[in-house]
């Protein structure tokens, strides 16, 4: 495989992640394929099994695209450990091909710390960026979007790294959700300067002084408010606020049928609200939108959840896409830059 | 006013605390104390006030209970300011008299910020005590609830603090809610023992080695699905959550509003399920209930939130004589100590 061109985008898909691979990983990412043609896709995984399923699909695909990788790093395999066992894992295969330029971007509905770590170890940080961190996009009152930074990529984040989760994501909410000028807020327990921890303090006075538009402390209901476009906070408070938000529906439903089970005429009540109810608890199940975006690595690297649909797939492989049109991995260089440069 | 009898309950309630002082304040009290007149109830606030609240509502309560107290801690004053600068008010008069044994507990609807500062600094905390702490009751998918603490009194909490949140959340959840042996899961962002930051790490480590129903590791998802009595966390994180979990009917009733904007036969279907929602949200609504405690002050105090209602106010007077009938100060003391001469 030579070494590829800047012009002509190449994205890698992990054909054995998720908990439907390899069916849902190769039809995704040959339906994206379909849909935008302007981009070479490299299916990674064990060959034998991806012939299987290309076969039984009767999808016609290049076999010289198919980049063998013997081993699968599973779900619940520990991320740190199955990297160093696994070294011919499509994981760990898929993010040496983004570092060794064989590929511009690697998708994945696979083990998410695993991908995560291989990212990060592998591709490596973009120059000037303390940490990578993945984002959380969650529907607001107002209609629009609040997108979490960091949500799981790293807990005990210092003040600089939250200041870098704001510049990284003010970049991809310029660029790819279209904001002109995003607004971020941090996270914390009150909307006073001098309230919060001691790192929220300190990445104030970052957030603060810098050219960004900062619109100060957030709190907790900010985020569903839509009060700020984007919301920083440490990845030990983001991931508990993420899986928190995705418990809530579970807790709507154990409601509603409680109250179904309470009298006849409450059931038949809950039975005529149903369909509206489904309607709009569906929007807000932003997770069948796609995966998200390991920004700061060095290399677009787009981490799905392991339940993955071929429609997330395929909106994870067209999101990579647009990643690489809109140059984004210079942009966040850049940035990072002209901000170290003001520090 | 003489020294209490042990024997002899004497609550203060804050006649000035709330949005709705002096009158939700007195009303919700005295209707306490029609419910259960084991108690002698002192109002705390200006006594031309209480007075004239009293003659209105025809209301008959003995002069000699009225505290007078000149000042009011407003809801936007900043706490820490506000105690330095009113020494004469009502919170600061309150908490002063748990402090010289003429009441056993102090109860108040008013600025949360001062009265958690009062009554820590003025009552003092409990022997064996690093930091008080105040949860939140919420409602799970499995009928039951969860209580998160720390959710506000205090951030950057050591290990050892959390520690103490989970003996004391302990003792009142078996005392108060009545709950055998509650369990106790330790907030964090995976359930290996090794996740999460430095601190959770550490708190591990105490919880591990006690002797309390400590069920390990629990994440943001288990809180609304029950999976233990208690959770425990610092109080930024749980400030954080209590805030967004507090934000969620906001969302929802914008989605359905929206759903019903759509088209006529989406507004005449979320029409009919209005009251199926209504009925269902507003069980969710676990404030209107009452007030919380501050625990690990040396005293009973009860915070509550600004827009208590007569009923809320009732609760939480009824929650301080439940407490002191209990006797938790002395067994939350009991228990701090037990566990201090194990470690």
């Amino acid at each position: 495989m030579n070494k590829v061109n800047n012009n002509n985008c190449i994205i890698a898909i992990d054909a054995m992640g998720g908990d439907f691979a390899p069916l849902n990983a190769i039809v995704g990412a040959i339906d994206a394929l379909r849909e935008n043609n302007d981009f070479e896709l490299l299916l990674v995984g064990k060959k034998d099994e991806i012939m299987k399923v290309l076969d039984k699909e009767k999808l016609d695909f290049p076999e010289e695209n198919i980049v063998h990788a013997s081993e699968v790093i599973g779900m619940k395999d520990t991320p740190t450990t199955a990297l160093k066992q696994k070294r011919d894992s499509s994981i760990v295969v898929g993010a040496n091909l983004v570092k060794e330029k064989k590929a511009h971007a690697f998708v994945s509905a696979g083990n998410t710390g695993a991908m995560m770590a291989a990212s990060t170890l592998i591709m490596g940080r973009i120059p000037g960026v303390g940490r990578p961190t993945i984002g959380a996009t969650l529907p607001t009152a107002k209609g629009n979007f609040c997108t979490v930074y960091d949500v799981g990529a790293s807990v005990d984040s210092k003040p600089q790294h939250l200041f870098e989760y704001g510049i990284m994501g003010s970049i991809y909410a310029k660029e790819i959700f279209g904001i002109p000028n995003p607004t971020i807020g941090l996270l914390n327990v009150g909307e006073e300067e001098s309230k919060g921890n001691k790192v929220a303090q300190a990445a104030m006075e970052l957030f603060k002084n810098s050219d960004l538009n900062f619109i100060g402390n957030v709190e907790g209901r900010d985020i569903l408010a839509g009060t700020a476009d984007i919301v920083v906070c440490d990845g030990f408070v983001g991931n508990i606020i993420l899986k928190f938000a995705e418990s809530i529906i579970g807790l709507l439903k154990a409601k509603f049928k409680n109250y179904a089970e309470s009298s006849f005429a409450n059931k038949l009540k809950v039975g005529m609200a149903k369909g509206t109810l489904k309607a709009v608890l569906e929007d807000m199940d932003y997770q069948k939108y796609g995966g998200v975006p390991l920004l700061g690595v060095n290399g677009i690297s787009i981490i799905g959840h392991g339940s993955s649909s071929t429609l997330a797939i395929k909106n994870m492989v067209l999101r990579a896409k647009e990643m690489f049109d809109k140059n984004l991995i210079k942009k966040i260089e850049d940035s990072v830059k002209h901000y170290e440069n003001k520090t």
